[in-house]
């Protein structure tokens, strides 16, 4: 099956977003698609108090004369910006923007807050949504006109070398968190003529889709004083003099949620790492004549013995113990625990693995060991089992030749990487390439152009 | 001071909500607010997960056709909606609206979910931003333009009587999510001319501001089938028949955050009920020179022991102890400990309690102890207090007249009962009295209607 249809197709049946609803680019997450988002953001807001950054909420109407007011930003946001006109029947006196990213209102309210280099750094960050009037093809999480989950970091520091540590920072919990879910990463340096709108430069996160493209994941922007001088945050320096703030901005969005989708999936569907999986063990009593009451006993004993330690679900529906099977494989439930007549005999409990598809058997008495070992495991092998993919989509060459790098990214596609030089690193060489440069990265300690068919 | 003052006071000192954003009605969640926020919604969020509903996300923006569909409900909003007209430079085909609410986003798919009466009942709820363009006078975290929190639960049921039950259960879930926040309530149902838009009626919470005024908190609807009859959620029943579902739904917004502060806030500042408190244990060193080492070093002693079960802080700034006490006592943390050198030598540990501004010592050995039991301690006075409070604010009359009401409300203010008679319960006794009938009550085995000025 053809990825994208693929990927159609198991947000439906996993039940994780509806795509039904009459606004091009706005869906619905279900209830179990939620529930992998909130363990999802779970992971990244911890790593964000841990390391210092508090969360706050913005709001999410901003007015034209803000939004404006840094050039280069306005200028790669205005074609996509929903405008709100109207309040009731009486049209507004000024025009209001639906966020299509918080810069202007937060770094309006930081001018209010910084007046010395001691109220530095400030680090903040909010998850919310945001709006892009996309004219492209929308796809379900990964380009939507309402990005349901947002979640923007923003630094503000009284020095340049405060500010570059802090993209730093930003990067290791960054791929923190994309190692604590499995999901390969490349980092890269944009193009300047592909950084963010107002930044002096930008740091990206690109993963590889099944079908061989890349998908960019996070980014890191280091701002300068670009908006500081915009919007006048200026603070007294510890000599007495005035310096305007030097600012990074860093985010992550639902393409997170459809990354763990893509990038672990398999043909018979979801395999979701035990951290974000809503359900982690999902026990199915095999009831046979005669022998229903013993079976359900021992299902919830069980139940019981693992609810505290892991997210667990008895699945007691009256239907054939096959199609339940077919329903939790689909939805990617890490380990499925099946509790027979026989077993309970022999003080044995049978278990499956969703990303091996093996089923195997252990003594009662080890159960809470073996539970505890073989999610780790999981995770262990679904990450190792993406990087390997990821891998063997990478390609380097050892000079750049537009037919050849056509030829591999219409076959085999993935990111091409040819040694770096700074005379063929320039827009025309995507014109040449028929394709997109991610920017400048290190590959295994040697410097590269990394080229890609992009989402 | 006045209540308003002190209200506007308090957000800025407390730094709970910062109103200097440059559109009416609309301001900024600060960290420390931000978490309040956070403790009180993870309360809801718990007792609505346990009792079987599901949350997932819904589009923020609504087709104008859309949210017309519902005769009732549109003419209830039309005058405050936010409408979206342009995207880009392009004029959009359909205007859309920023959710007043989401009744109509929520059926339209509903409509695509149920087809038997198996699939009912469904619960379901989502935590997001909505919009009214107020043209009354806005006030922070009460009423607002952008409502940053809106906890909307929505149901879905086969008979009339399961919509009745879930009512009940909704009441219940508020009352305990109140009693843990030890915020006071009256429940009434709401008079015909007051019900929400497009519901069959509305049962509301009100509590009492300390300046008399009433404060609605939460409203529970029973809707009927009005929606599901306009949005055609239509199931089979058990014996093969069609019908249209039985819908309920309930809300709850950052007014609850507003409650907090001003029901349990004293002249000194915030009071918090330390289930919600960001801080709970704030430790201040008492420097004296010469003894810093043994100080801190207790300090930090007393720290690692609580933090595992408390959220505790060490207040180690360079400023004078009798400011950060007055800093904590703004912020309303519950309880404070202080460490200083002639407690360490009696091994003596001195604790003051937020509450009752009183200050005692505890032997070190029972400190783990007496921290959670003042803790509890807190929570029970300052709900007693706040319910003491209340009473106080109501009056029980045994007959309507005008002249005295009117007197009442605007002397002691609060909320006035009268004995409930079918004649005298219309919308010309709001105007005989000035005043807003909030609604029918019991109150102490007996049935009111409820008199009140609101907010």
């Amino acid at each position: 099956m053809e990825f994208s249809e693929w990927y159609s197709d198991i947000l439906e049946k996993a039940e994780i977003y509806d795509v039904r609803y009459p606004i091009k680019g706005c869906g619905v997450y279900l209830p179990y698609g939620f529930k992998i988002r909130r363990y999802t953001f779970e992971i990244i807001r911890n790593l964000l108090d841990e390391s210092g950054h508090d969360e706050a909420l913005f709001p999410m109407l901003i007015p034209e004369d803000l939004l404006a007011k840094e050039a280069e930003h306005i200028k790669g946001f205005e074609d996509e910006v929903y405008w709100v006109t109207h309040g009731g029947k009486t049209q507004l006196d000024v025009k209001l923007a639906l966020r299509p990213t918080s810069e202007t209102p937060i770094y309006y309210m930081m001018k209010l807050w910084v007046k010395v280099h001691t109220d530095l750094p400030i680090k903040i960050y909010q998850i919310v949504n945001t709006f892009r009037y996309e004219t492209k093809h929308t796809r379900p999480l990964i380009r939507l006109r309402e990005i349901m989950t947002f979640k923007e970091a923003h630094t503000a520091h009284s020095t340049k070398e405060e500010a570059e540590n802090q993209v730093k920072e930003a990067i290791s919990i960054y791929k923190k968190f994309f190692d604590t879910l499995g999901i390969p990463y490349l980092i890269s340096k944009r193009p300047e003529w592909d950084k963010f709108p107002g930044a002096e430069y930008t740091m990206a996160f690109d993963t590889i889709f099944p079908d061989g493209r890349t998908m960019q994941i996070a980014t890191v922007h280091n701002l300068g004083q670009n908006f500081s001088k915009t919007f006048e945050i200026i603070f007294e320096t510890p000599t007495g003099d005035k310096d305007y703030a030097y600012q990074t901005c860093y985010g992550i969005s639902d393409r997170v949620i459809a990354s763990i989708i893509a990038i672990h999936g398999d043909e018979k569907g979801l395999i979701l790492p035990p951290i974000v999986a809503p359900i982690q063990v999902v026990i199915v009593p095999l009831i046979f004549k005669g022998k229903e009451d013993i079976v359900m006993e021992k299902a919830k004993e069980i139940y019981e013995k693992l609810k505290g330690k892991f997210r667990v679900h008895i699945d007691d529906r009256d239907i054939r113990p096959g199609r339940k099977f077919n329903d939790w494989e689909i939805k990617g439930v890490p380990l499925r625990i099946e509790v027979g007549p026989k077993d309970i005999e022999n003080k044995k409990i049978t278990l499956f693995r969703r990303d091996t598809m093996e089923k195997f058997q252990v003594d009662e008495t080890q159960l809470m060991e073996v539970v505890e070992k073989t999610l780790n495991n999981i995770m262990e092998n679904i990450k190792n089992r993406a990087w390997e993919k990821f891998e063997n989509f990478i390609t380097i060459l050892e000079d750049i030749n537009p037919d050849e790098i056509k030829n591999i990214l219409s076959e085999k596609r993935g990111v091409i990487l040819v040694p770096f030089k700074e005379e063929i690193y320039n827009e025309e060489l995507e014109e040449k390439v028929e394709a997109t440069i991610l920017g400048e990265t290190e590959y295994k300690g040697n410097k590269y152009i990394a080229i890609a068919k992009t989402y």
